[in-house]
């Protein structure tokens, strides 16, 4: 392997596999993106997935005229539990055929033996906004995504930081309400339980079924299912029911943030997510108040609260980052020998 | 100076600076402590401060027959705001004269010179557990202390990690019951208004006017000052108001560690503090059934929860640790270039 040249062309790639589709991005040194492409994830086997990753690379490589040996390494994120120093996927909830599948050595086996990396999809969202969207330039980060559930993901001193387990950055699983409404895991009273646009919904359909106006009425009694743009579009149009439950759920957030900023003192807490993409506006004023009230002043003074820049870009460029920061260590250790 | 010959005797010495007294350990190579040594804070200013760190050195060097350079450097815990980067000291809450101080600065030139470093006590008392104590041989600890107020500390890879504006680990001031009893800050719901000594003794003390039993009654009524070791003693003698009153605070401690545990995925949660010195019983299985049941399984299997073990040696531990660890980062720093 030529490391020199490798250097010198330093081009990642970052694959982002989700329920639905698979993403992938090639990043430049300057975290350019030079192509995106996507597939639809379909029957979701291993098997299946490397071949559409395989495309994938294929088709950026092909659109930025870029040879494989131009990329010093693939970023992948996965969804679910995962060991990432090993590479592999532990399960997959929604896809079958995962149980203990060692996807990086897979994947650089149908690929020349460019290096491959794996983490949480979460993890990779939260590195994408750290090092090239809402949190570039700064340090340590905060990720939370509010969306049918609750993830998060922690970047310290510009690495993804995964705890003794590798199960760190479950933000959703803090408990803000000790004593309050059921949440998840037979909890009461955690982030997830009071932040996820399944419990928005929830909340909504409560005081729809006792009685309660809302344009979301009809849709939430024939059993439609509310996707956040539903929510957005009714919170825009003024909804007194859905204006009430999204400024409720963004003092929850900002007990969350205000929390976090206590406990870790980050650059940035970057909030993303479904419900954040589809009308932050709606949260993102009352968490900061809340927030600031909460925090000690001078964590405050250094902080910024603000929403993910990246949308469905933010996984794959964490992969691609991710890869070229384990590259760079990589390439470090070797020098130092 | 010569660096070969301190390599060969890292010995260090740790100092706790508290509003009462000012306790110092000489530690050699293999964390065992040599001598002990303390002084009462008294008149509290730097110059008095210095003095008494003067003398205590001269009594940890005589005891123990060391030389003092022999001493690789020495670490010192204070209370409240500081700058560990710059050694300065912002601000003492019940001492005077330390605006601005830069003591690290002061230390150094009284001692020929030798290095002193400094950080904020209950840091120091979380790295003297972390790598010394209840988390001997961990990675990633979480310390909080329950006290008049409650502190906190975060070990991360062995190192404290204090994030961007140097106030991270405010434990105390995380909320855990969003719209619960008034808390220190004009808050509601925070974990020392939940967890401290003085939220504990304010509970009694209401349910006591209110007409509760208690072997604390006639203290409490007569505006006696009730410490750890008074609660501690009516829990042991079955106090029902006291037992009461200590198990919901133990439950508030548990959702707090599980909470912990879900972020940040540790190695070791350590408790300490005056209320857990005086009644561990009281608190910790509690905390540990509570915390279990928020605990996702995978962080849960991976720590522990425990009692500290180094009592009042904690903060000074924890400097005498500093100290070696920022010799040893300036030692191979040198030896990189």
């Amino acid at each position: 392997m030529n490391t020199t040249k490798k250097k010198q062309v330093p081009f990642t790639i970052g694959i982002d596999v989700g329920g639905t589709k698979v993403y992938g991005i090639l990043l430049d040194h300057d975290d350019i993106i030079l192509a995106r492409a996507k597939k639809k994830t379909k029957e979701g086997t291993p098997e299946a997935v490397l071949e559409r990753i395989k495309t994938l690379i294929s088709n950026l490589l092909e659109e930025t005229n870029t040879e494989l040996e131009e990329i010093s390494g693939i970023g992948i994120g996965f969804p679910g539990p995962l060991d990432p120093t090993k590479g592999i996927v532990l399960e997959a909830t929604n896809l079958p055929g995962w149980d203990h599948f060692p996807l990086t050595q897979h994947v650089s086996d149908i690929l020349e033996g460019t290096p491959a990396f794996l983490d949480n999809d979460v993890n990779l969202g939260t590195l994408g906004e750290a090092l090239a969207g809402a949190g570039k330039g700064a340090s340590n980060v905060i990720g939370i995504f509010l969306g049918t559930g609750v993830g998060g993901g922690l970047v310290f001193n510009k690495r993804l930081f995964h705890g003794t387990s590798g199960t760190a950055g479950e933000i959703g699983h803090m408990i803000i309400q000790h004593g309050g409404p059921p949440s998840p895991r037979n909890l009461r009273g955690s982030v997830e339980g009071l932040t996820s646009r399944t419990a928005i919904v929830q909340n909504i359909e409560r005081e729809i079924k006792n009685g309660a106006k809302s344009l979301l009425r009809e849709p939430i009694l024939s059993g439609k299912k509310i996707r956040s743009s539903a929510l957005a579009k009714a919170f825009k149009q003024g909804d007194k029911l859905v204006v009430r439950t999204l400024e409720q759920t963004a003092e929850f957030v900002g007990v969350t943030v205000g929390s976090l900023i206590n406990l870790l003192a980050p650059d940035v807490v970057v909030l993303g997510g479904g419900v954040m993409e589809a009308a932050p506006e709606a949260i993102l004023p009352i968490a900061k108040r809340v927030a600031k009230k909460i925090a000690v002043p001078d964590a405050w003074n250094n902080v910024r609260v603000q929403e993910a820049l990246l949308a469905d870009d933010a996984g794959a460029m964490g992969g691609a980052l991710l890869a070229r920061q384990k590259i760079q260590i990589f390439a470090d250790e070797k020098n130092d020998k």
